[in-house]
């Protein structure tokens, strides 16, 4: 694709509402987008460096936000797959998402994309709990919009949120920890 | 799932913007959903039918009907997966979908889901037409607002359907042919 | 009117919002549309009838489904009006609904429409029970999005609903009563 | 209805597309509601009148802007209801708003709405006359975007204008001529 | 700007969604634009001009709707300020509304506007209560569909509108107030 | 503010369309989102850099996406102010501005916001490159969607970028150059 064509698909991720929320009942025109949401996941993770840092955690930020950039960028070739059907598919999935990254451009990614998706970094760490967070926050948000069907991905994310902050070094976990917990408490009503 | 789960998962139909549109340029709050789709390949069925009859044709509309309204039904657990990498993933996707149908509430209606994917019966092929020409109609609308990305689709479901119709038995084939047609000569301005 | 001026008028079903969610306060961006409610109205008369075979009810299934995907296609052309206005303009509005339906290719469906209308067969109940268990469950859920006003809806529906079981004959009353009972178990919270 | 109700109702209006564009293809969440077009005839009408009082025409602005403000009020309760439809129905349309009139809490404007609808005034007819611009206006704009089907309204509101103007009396034809005729010249691509 | 540029801005009034609703957590498909919002603030207006008048209020309906019309008209150029931010800006907004106005075609409205903004006649009072009131009555109705954010809104408008009423004249005070204080009892859930 | 406040702020930037569309006639339902937006800025810085790179350029990642993913948070509070009304008001925007990102928790990066907005290194050139294409590409589709209003920002944001390359320094010039030259083909039909 020329690059050209690589930005026309790019834009696409403005249109591709996450899977998980249209599966269970919220509305298109209500739920947010793949671009959006990739937005947030950048965001959380800049932040959450910042505090790494007051432990004096050495994160790379220009590593940890590429990989919060890119971490859904083959959506937008795929669209929006469902967590559980992506389970059932196995290796294939990897395959496609890594070929879809090149067409966009991306190619020179692959490793990091790759490193990202198996968390063997605290970069890759940081982006997966900021992705979790990220869920987690507009999970709460659409409960108290009375749409009951997504209790169970604010329950998944807590909990995967939970089980990813151990697995950081020693010298940042406390700090990410407490900014954490203080998100972990916006409950819904 | 009880009744009610499987009802509650259906209605996420409505929710669901078909993914060819969303990674095409077309925004979510403007792209189909999969349960207006599969009304209108429905309507479509019932309305090919007619023509049929009018050369003698015997179809069994029962079956006709059915088979499109189960066509996408899958979705309200898998999503919409693009048909490219649906045509990558193989035999898993079928497996899914499926089983997908079965908790849905629909187990008794596998072979017919399988012999309507096959495309090995008269009802099948009509469904098939039905769901090209559905496609068709709405990406040629979509070409004149100005979403040029969708224009490959226009191409390969008019062509789709050119190549379906031949496949038809001889007594309906003319009159099928002749109906399918004047909608294929509604073409983007 | 030609084949692709009768489609291009049935694509509107996908942008007519129905009118009783719309005076209750539901946005239009949120609102069910025609097409996407006509067709779980189609799903859920497919799901009655299998239903009402375990009771070795006898249904036509091909006559079911074509007057659940008629049951609003004339609002095509009339739009969506609501039932009280409706039930005030008396019958000109069913003179008007079967022109419509002649204008969109379907002249050739009149008298099952009437049929339908009239409830006078085990299909058109079958359909009309479909056809308010839809709304019922979409009420539900816009009254646990905060939609006070739809409370009606969800009592008359529920109410024409238990009406209308007892008025199927008697061999597959019982499995509709059971089916039905559970889908009416989905409550408001 | 309790001054609560009525309001409750009147904010409807902000959800109801009109019924025109509807049924011509613009989707719903693209198509102006009523709320919206009533307040563009109420501006149109106040500008209008401003024009007409260069030509030393006497309008009784408050009157006008009242009857612009209620011409599609009805419509929170019985929906839009499109043109050819009304047309259809005869008198007892009129009944019916007139009673919506009242339970909106507007019984003691029901003369005033007569008297715009059979456009027996000055301030009836610029009150038409805004109506009919406002309606082009944005037809052009659907135009521009690709909705073809909205040609031939158009064609009818430039037309309902040109022979509304000369039944304006002599003192301020001219100036309104002038006026209107300057937004008739914004013409689709 | 030609009188068609005037009003080519002035369509844009209805895709500006009332940015105190956009930050405060209510998604821009769902968000009141400013074109409702100024109908809604121009009927209610014309309603409590109605109740002043069962007091023997003397009350200009055609200045009270011109103001009601034209309170957020300048927003066509300047887009939707939050408040806050607009208090902090000083007198330069002022001037910005001023010359908005001018280049929409309202020139001539710019003493009106002024007294509007100041609120130093009956008439201003009046629309600045129908302008907190129709906040009011929007932001309870998102405070039910679970947008916890816009509470702050209904205190304020709530209290805003209380501390306008004593600021009429004691001729129609009583019955203003007695209308308000029946709308203001429409609370969340 | 707290944790919790501090994102239930940012995600308000989800739900703001930028108001550039918005007055110019796109459709709320339609326009482009903040965050949305801002992910498109970053994902295009990221690309810009890595065509530095094939000059040799040295650009500091990190820096530049961090610039890329606030140069607009400070809108979580603002709203979307269109940049011929930022212009007019001068200084007390900039404090506004800074005052916000501190109130969203990012009070540390306020010297690096200055920076981006004075585009006083070759990182806060590059976002401004960034920002501006992005502003391009969206305007050229909304352009072939028929919204004629924006043609002015197709051409503004155009000439921006081309007087931006021209300041970066001489190693990575040519590279970007040529990037973003076979971008700025992608024009309207």
């Amino acid at each position: 694709m020329s690059s050209r064509d690589e930005l026309d698909k790019l834009l696409a991720l403005y249109n591709i509402p996450r899977a998980g929320w249209l599966i269970r009942g919220v509305p298109a025109a209500f739920a947010e987008d793949v671009a959006s949401h990739s937005y947030l996941v950048a965001v959380l993770a800049l932040r959450i460096a910042h505090e790494a840092r007051g432990c004096g955690g050495g994160i790379d930020e220009g590593k940890a936000l590429t990989m919060a950039l890119i971490h859904d960028l083959p959506e937008a070739l795929t669209g929006d797959i469902p967590r559980p059907v992506k389970e059932r598919l196995g290796d294939v999935v990897g395959r496609l998402e890594e070929e879809a990254l090149g067409k966009l451009g991306f190619e020179y990614l692959k490793d990091l994309y790759a490193e990202m998706e198996s968390a063997t970094s605290v970069e890759a760490i940081l982006v997966k709990i900021a992705d979790d967070l990220a869920t987690y926050l507009r999970a709460v948000s659409y409960l108290n919009n009375g749409f009951e069907g997504v209790r169970d991905i604010v329950e998944n994310t807590r909990s995967n949120v939970m089980s990813l902050v151990p697995r950081l070094p020693g010298g940042l976990r406390e700090c990410v920890q407490k900014y954490v917990a203080s998100l972990l408490e916006y409950k819904a009503r």
